[in-house]
């Protein structure tokens, strides 16, 4: 029974008395007669990718073995191609060694996902799969139904969970395939059959819903690859910009929550809809979604009811994952699509920023790192693989243009950088148009930059001229009118696109002192938690639209960022779309998001004693060093 | 520890060292140091109605017990109400002995029905069962959700499905009940939450979908108690008037699947609305459904293509129990009511014939039992707790009036049994009416009178008068023609309800021997297949309205019916309707009726090979004694 040995190869490969070495793991097993070679990979601790847990069926184990083996099975014969045949491709599960053999292992299928900011390497492990099967016909002396002679190929252990629409399209399937047909599995589950052979055929969308603007991203479930993008705008912004002002408008108005999740699942469907479109697809080939967003957001696509989130105790319907039916939130891909929302912290640190710690993997590192995704509610978190805290900070809707008196969203003509030319103020604009306003950017820059010539103090006083004497000319000649009307002016009505002049107020610098303070003051107050010096935080994550376009130096000038004297600094940015795919791609990123969402600890700022002192003192921007 | 006894208690009961005895099965196990009287129940094999698996929150395990034990807990006082408590009441899962102890299991809550003809004793095991449970409010310091905090007080083990309508809803349910809501489990799971205390009001609905009648039995799923009957034509007799037409009509005309489907589903619907109507509760408290039938109007329910049952080898797309969503099959109760389908043995001996057996206990007997559900195709059944056999015998129309020439449905003056008077014909018609026509038990009857007395011979040949001297002058009176155009005149034109007279022709005969025929050649094949003589069948139970009505003499006259000499005979009425009823009303019923189609053996008569022959030889009528 020994093969016959080359003299160059390695002796130990080959002892007698059965020994299977499984490469390129190299692990070695001993094996009993007759065991097969998943059964002897499961013991070696080699993983081997399948879904019919050893029936055969799913021709998914496929592994490369040398002699002496067990003979071609039936199941072998149908799975593999003559081509794989000749190059010694075997089932695992069918295959038993019948002496000592080395079996290869493909590689592992792992997936790269290169995301802004993000490389990611992952398997590929998703919960829809594919599996093409041959039915015989019924005969007169047995004339098993349609479902009985499909299970009985699919093998005893597979469960089907048969609905009228699988049901009625079996027969026809059976026909028009001449007994070939395509089974869906969702979890291991058969939930669908197709005529012929649709394995090619296999998709998934995965969402991040922002309170601003709504992200879809088609992926093929064979290969990983993303096909196609599609965005919108959040529709649900005509019933208010931000969260709070959802939450009202479900609360106060009626109808007003049937509104909001019609406005999104609307939404939804029409990204669907547009990226199949331009994949030239069927949606009905989606088999799979995955949704991450904040808790409103997701509580409103779910239509549940979102007012405890805005009152204390702030405790919202549902944190947890959820898993349904596509249908039951009136998604239209295939019709027994699965979906799936990841899961929260809590009412202020939703599934976006799970998403986020998902795919920054924040949670598997040694050092210290800090995770910030800016917006209305900035979320915060800091921590490591030992221990990760987190919290939401009202930053108010600065960031955004909110109550700014020239303020606005990062759209074209916004001021989103300024710097000193030859001692003269200039601006950078989107799309380098005249200026209409500034953005979230543009005032950290400009607040920054009067901070440093003096022109703006540490207590965020803008002062006269003559009370900032090292300015360059052009500032201080910017300084206008008197007293509590002093203002900043940064474009003349001549040079802007509104016909007005911009001007920056003392109003307007302390909206950005009140976001930088409960910033500041979040991530003071989670440092104590962890019981750290915020110089000993390594690494800043900045996550978000946002985040990505935010400079650090006039962050940090602000101390809106932490000045770690070793801290780097990475902007990540649609992080939470990236781990929304990660769950859409593999079932252990979904597990993992589990586990996230409930060993993060939630720190509630607004019952920290010390929050309103601490709040206080980061009013205060760092002074001119 | 032990407790004082009393001198005339019997001492075996208060051994020392830790035995406990369960009343009244006297069955008694030793207990180990904190085991609970769930678990000790189960290992004495006494079984205990639960719903939580121990969790202490189902409060269905009630038992009496004597001291020592250990104290109430909290879980009891919850559950248990004062006068409970008083009576020595205890939760079995919360209650640990402290020494002997004496434990009573109450009755176990079986269930009698009483149906026509049947007498069943059967323990209430509905799927769903509702539970009230207390939901403490969330706190600032632990702002838990509240599914979360649901999940809490229903322990670990409770799998909860939450599905939008559910997390809507639940927010409202513990704002409203102030924190008391009512969770509603299926098998296991939680579909459902309701505000307060919801659990008196808890329905299930069985449906017998004939091919020419649908009955809808409405039972209270905490009594098994049965509130209302709705029955109503089966509206897809516009499209046929038999399961072949159906067939033809699904098959061959376009939307004639989805017709005949909308049609059957809309008449579901309306006998719920009606059944709930008169019993002035709401659709949604209807939270289960079972639907019996054969296997082509179950398979028209769901809308599954149906040709495959009318043409070689007869193999239906399914023929297993299927359960799913009710909105699956656009049912209109409870949002997520389960409905279950029962199993089918083969295409023509479908699931009402899997409910006979399941309620006729037949393969649970130890004598040989025959039984024959009458139609346009006769399904025969044959067995005991050993072996059971059945076949379909395709009858034809003729019990149903089908190509009879006088022939009628058994409707308002339907002559439904014949006699002689004084020598003279009398005839018995529905609602005393004038005769407007001969129905199946009215036929059987006339004929086997007519043999009787020699008018029609054994070849079944109607005889001119000259040729039955024997027979009273009024039968020999009414053979009026000639040859081939000889017929017997049942009722004179001036006597009918039709204005002409009522005949029974030589071709009426030839239906009524080629259905009898068929029926008993299939009879006397089923016992060739088990070997046994048909004379050893020692019960026919007789399923139906036709087999409630048929004169048994008249039946065995024309050999109808095995005349075994011990052989008796019982209507078992509408076996099929009290088999859906028992599966409604419990897993156990359900499963066994699995368990039954899988054991029945189907003999397809058209590949037997000497069906020709005997079916030649049955179409004799038995000789005169």
């Amino acid at each position: 029974m020994a093969p016959s040995l080359e003299p160059t190869e390695p002796r130990a490969l080959y002892l007698e008395g059965g020994e299977v070495r499984f490469q390129p793991s190299g692990r070695t097993v001993h094996f009993s007669k007759g065991e097969d070679m998943l059964t002897l990979a499961r013991r070696a601790h080699v993983r081997l990718y399948q879904t019919c847990n050893g029936a055969g069926t799913c021709g998914k184990c496929v592994v490369t073995v040398n002699d002496p083996v067990s003979p071609l099975t039936e199941e072998e014969r149908t799975a593999l191609t003559e081509e794989q045949r000749a190059d010694g491709a075997r089932l695992a599960c069918q295959v038993v060694p019948l002496g000592a053999v080395v079996v290869t292992v493909p590689e592992t299928g792992d997936l790269d996902i290169l995301a802004e900011g993000l490389h990611l390497n992952m398997a590929l492990r998703p919960r829809v799969t594919k599996e093409a099967v041959e039915v015989p016909p019924p005969s007169l002396h047995r004339p098993a139904a349609d479902l009985a002679r499909l299970q009985a190929r699919l093998g005893e252990r597979t469960i089907l969970a048969p609905h009228p629409a699988m049901l009625q399209s079996l027969p026809l399937a059976l026909e028009q395939g001449s007994g070939r047909v395509t089974v869906v599995r969702a979890g291991g589950v058969i939930v669908a059959v197709e005529p012929g052979d649709t394995r090619d055929s296999i998709y998934g969308m995965a969402f991040d819903i922002g309170t601003t603007t709504v992200v879809g991203y088609l992926r093929d479930l064979n290969t990983g690859e993303l096909v196609e993008v599609a965005a919108s705008v959040n529709p649900q912004t005509a019933f208010g910009a931000d969260v709070i002002a959802r939450i009202e408008h479900a609360s106060r108005t009626p109808q007003g929550l049937s509104e909001l999740r019609r406005a999104i699942i609307q939404c939804l469907n029409r990204l669907i809809a547009e990226a199949c479109g331009a994949a030239k697809i069927s949606p009905q080939a989606v088999y799979d979604l995955t949704l991450a967003g904040n808790t409103t957001m997701l509580h409103l696509a779910l239509g549940v009811p979102v007012d405890s989130i805005a009152r204390a105790p702030y405790a919202p319907a549902v944190l947890q994952a959820l898993e349904m039916p596509a249908t039951d939130l009136w998604l239209k891909a295939h019709p027994r699509a699965r979906v799936s929302l990841l899961p929260h912290v809590a009412a202020y640190v939703g599934a976006d920023i799970v998403a986020d710690l998902l795919s920054s993997n924040l949670m598997r590192r040694d050092r210290m790192t800090l995770l910030l995704d800016f917006g209305t509610n900035a979320e915060i978190v800091l921590g490591s693989r030992k221990r990760t805290v987190a919290c939401a900070a009202a930053a108010g809707p600065c960031f955004e243009g909110g109550n700014i008196s020239c303020g606005m969203r990062a759209a074209r003509g916004a001021i989103y950088g300024v710097r000193l030319e030859d001692d003269l103020l200039k601006w950078d604009t989107i799309g380098d148009a005249a200026p209409a306003g500034l953005c979230g950017t543009g005032l950290i820059d400009l607040v920054a930059l009067l901070c440093d010539h003096g022109v703006i103090d540490e207590a965020g006083k803008l002062l006269p001229p003559e009370r900032a004497p090292h300015a360059p000319a052009d500032l201080r000649d910017r300084v206008e009118g008197e007293g509590r009307q002093l203002r900043f002016r940064l474009a003349a009505a001549e040079e802007s696109a509104v016909g007005t002049a911009l001007y920056l107020t003392q109003r307007d610098i302390r909206e950005l002192q009140a976001a930088k303070a409960a910033i500041a003051a979040g991530v003071r107050l989670l440092c104590e938690r962890l019981g750290i010096d915020p110089n000993a935080i390594s690494e800043t994550l900045m996550a978000g639209a946002f985040g990505n376009s935010i400079r650090t130096e006039s962050g940090i000038r602000l101390g809106l960022l932490p000045r770690g004297p070793h801290t780097r600094y990475r902007s990540i940015g649609n992080a939470a779309g990236v781990g929304a795919q990660m769950a859409l791609l593999s079932g252990a990123a979904r597990r993992r998001a589990e586990r996230i969402a409930e060993r993060v600890e939630y720190v509630e700022l607004s019952s920290e004693k010390s929050f309103t002192d601490v709040f206080a003192e980061e009013m205060y921007f760092p002074p001119n060093r």
